[in-house]
């Protein structure tokens, strides 16, 4: 190590090492009930001793964010272990890090006084965000130890939506007038212990915390210290309502490049901010619920969840998928007499809905995403499935006639290479008709194009490849 | 309009109406040529003249990433004109924006002049970004136009991989020495005319630009002006170097809460910044690149590609695809004896392939999920193969016994049904077993673990459910 410069300490370097972690609490695992009851004295082993200090030591040195991937990533019993051992001054911060189905098996194996002391050093807003999944009781008591302006917070913040910027504003604000100059505004900064983070930006109100306009400290810091702060503030202000779409806010971040804004109400009243860093989670989860639902999964899993939680979390995906299954393999029924005097043909036709569904599954990837990033209007629906249907064709030729030769060199039989060419080339121009129209249907009617679209185009090429295939081939080669 | 405060411009509601602007288009396409030409004489009905007007004032108001989002959501020939249309001054912002092949479709349309002209505003680093889009000529001019420190960071820039820190790292620092007070840096500051976007922090360096440690804005202006830089700076600071992995980079900032963060080389001397805009789209990219992944998309697709590139982008993935079909077939090919005994078989034999292929794939979506967020060690993935194979187990016994049951009112044979029951129990068993493993050793093996994971574990469930229902049909009920 050449670096002399020691005063830096590189922080980046303490990243999560979950595998030693792992080991250390394998080592500790055994004697964890002694641990759960502060009984360290049984500890036996030497080997015991040192991995339980140096345990405490890595947990220790861990961001709040780091020690909730670790949590997510152990199994319950382990993860009970680390979490009794982790520095309890950031229980809040940790609990709000987690995904929701690891919170409540956190909180389940709290007690109350635990509770209390976790959610003490939070703010007003996240106390309102873990408030939901917390005993009734804690709620009760945590409130009662907050002044009267904070509970009313909490209680607007508690008043949305999860998906409503409302849910995720805080209250942290520095606000000042617009008829005062920038010195005094610089004065009035002093004044505080420390800024809200991320304070990019000081709103500017008047007398009835009415927005006027916003005064980037970018441009305070520039600024003559005698011009007035209505001078220098800009008035072209994104302000966003707390009934407003949290991904669409979140959109509006990335467009602009906001790290702080203004939420506003009706009167155009300041009543909190939204910043960048619960905006990054919003798009995160935004592409993660995306690639869950297109698989169909009903919501994020606790990886570790019992058996039981992750069966009810992808039963109706599966049920659906059951269904789609059953009516193909009763079109398939239809044709058992044409299958009957051509085995071939139950031979080759998963061929025709395999590449059906593949094909079908991009084209509807594609579309989601293009939908998701608000690419897709209604009057370009026809242009695309237009397109899409030109891919189809050309592919369906070209795999067709792959196929068909294949299919004509097994069975020598042109009639069923014709067929297949034939069978191929159908079914992939509907997988593309279909994959184009799900998703622009499903969000004319207000849905999420993403929700299961995989299960359905797959059921739709399915039984559309075994129709297809099959009818062709009782017309033709009967 | 209830709104008195008119001083307030309410940019959130300038938001992008495309279905409008296509209207617009829509009209003024037949007489695209004439305007590109600059010829507006010929400009017929008034209808014309009102679109062409209105459409310029909308582009006008439109932010660069709307006017990118737009283009990329017309076909070629509308993007053309609203392209020509638009401010030419944000021309350089809008190539940006635009994602790669939609950037081609556009560089390709634009003289050498009017290429200059957009990247003349650009800073170094964005124009490094671009050049390789660019055609060489231009390159070289624009390079001729910039000072020699600019075409050094240029040089520098470009000389790192896509998914490398350096890549997006940009060169507008502003730095100080820790031996100063807070009076002299504001001071300093004072004397530019604008500060770099985002910044919160100024960088500490020595006289060799050595990084000593980072100033927050939010401490330097509740400091005390007399007090000296050194005593006011955080030094446990989040750096990175330039040869980093973008993703990684992202994932700190999350973590972190990062808005801005030091570049340093092996010397710790700093060389550059990287602001949390470039991280958000880095990790919008990165979900979106994992959902085509899985989808078995290669890359970005433009909406409106020519059919051309888009079978292009999509072939290998329908090939590998149709060989695992062809397998699959080959499979059932095995046992068409069987078939052609018991033709219920052939219309069975889907409901046991496409029930696989839904679980295994609520598998292995949540495994890349986990891994994309760093959850999953390896020792871990023993663990995840039990539960997952106990969810298999359930879900086999409970819709296995279904569809035996169902199996045995439509063929009336109890063999058939407890093949079924068994059949699927084992393909489910199978899917989360191969569910796990996929992605587990492609990331081993150093490979995304998302990549066409779908149509892998397709591939397996398929052949997999034919072999084991065929199969076991043949052994107990022929």
């Amino acid at each position: 190590m050449k670096d002399t410069h020691s005063s830096i300490n590189e922080q980046e370097q303490i990243h999560l090492d979950t595998d030693h972690i792992c080991e250390l609490v394998a080592v500790l695992l055994p004697v964890a009930e002694d641990i759960h009851s502060h009984n360290q004295t049984s500890l036996q082993t030497t080997e015991q001793k040192q991995a339980l200090q140096e345990l405490i030591a890595v947990l220790h040195d861990l961001h709040p964010a780091d020690v909730a991937t670790l949590l997510e990533s152990l199994p319950l019993e382990e993860r009970m272990l680390v979490w009794k051992l982790a520095a309890p001054a950031e229980d809040g911060e940790v609990l709000l890090e987690v995904s929701d189905p690891v919170r409540e098996t956190l909180i389940e194996n709290m007690e109350q006084r635990e509770l209390l002391a976790a959610v003490d050093d939070l703010d007003a807003d996240e106390l309102a965000e873990l408030a939901p999944d917390l005993p009734r009781q804690v709620v009760y008591e945590a409130l009662s130890s907050r002044d009267e302006e904070e509970r009313a917070q909490i209680a607007a913040a508690m008043s949305f939506e999860d998906d409503q910027v409302g849910a995720l504003m805080d209250f942290e604000l520095v606000s000042i007038r617009a008829d005062v100059t920038c010195e005094v505004v610089l004065r009035y900064l002093r004044r505080f212990d420390r800024l809200p983070d991320h304070t990019d930006k000081i709103f500017v109100v008047d007398e009835e915390d009415v927005l006027q306009g916003v005064l980037p400290i970018r441009s305070l810091l520039v600024s003559d210290p005698e011009s007035l702060v209505s001078d220098v503030m800009a008035d072209d202000v994104v302000t966003f309502r707390p009934e407003d779409d949290v991904e669409e806010a979140a959109a509006a971040f990335e467009r602009y490049d906001l790290v702080t804004a203004p939420v506003i109400d009706d009167n155009r009243k300041l009543i909190g901010r939204i910043t960048i860093d619960e905006m990054v989670d919003v798009i995160r989860e935004e592409s993660e619920t995306d690639m869950l639902n297109m698989a169909g999964l009903r919501e994020e899993e606790d990886l570790f969840a019992p058996v039981v939680d992750s069966v009810k979390n992808r039963w109706i995906w599966l049920a659906v998928n059951l269904c789609t299954a059953f009516i193909a393999s009763r079109v398939i029924g239809m044709f058992e007499h044409s299958i009957e005097k051509i085995v071939a043909l139950a031979t080759l036709m998963p061929i025709v809905a395999g590449i059906g569904g593949n094909s079908g599954n991009q084209t509807i990837t594609m579309i989601v995403r293009a939908m998701t990033s608000g690419q897709i209007s209604n009057s370009q629906a026809k242009r695309l499935l237009r397109k899409e249907e030109g891919v189809a064709l050309v592919n369906g030729l070209i795999w067709g006639s792959v196929m068909g030769i294949v299919s004509y060199f097994l069975y020598h039989s042109i009639g069923i290479g014709l067929v297949m060419v034939a069978a191929m080339t159908l079914n992939l121009l509907l997988a593309a008709t279909v994959g184009v129209l799900i998703p622009v249907l499903m969000q004319k009617a207000g849905r999420d194009p993403a929700l299961g679209s995989s299960v359905l185009i797959t059921a739709v090429t399915d039984s559309g490849g075994f129709f297809i295939f099959l009818g062709l081939a009782t017309l033709f080669l009967l």
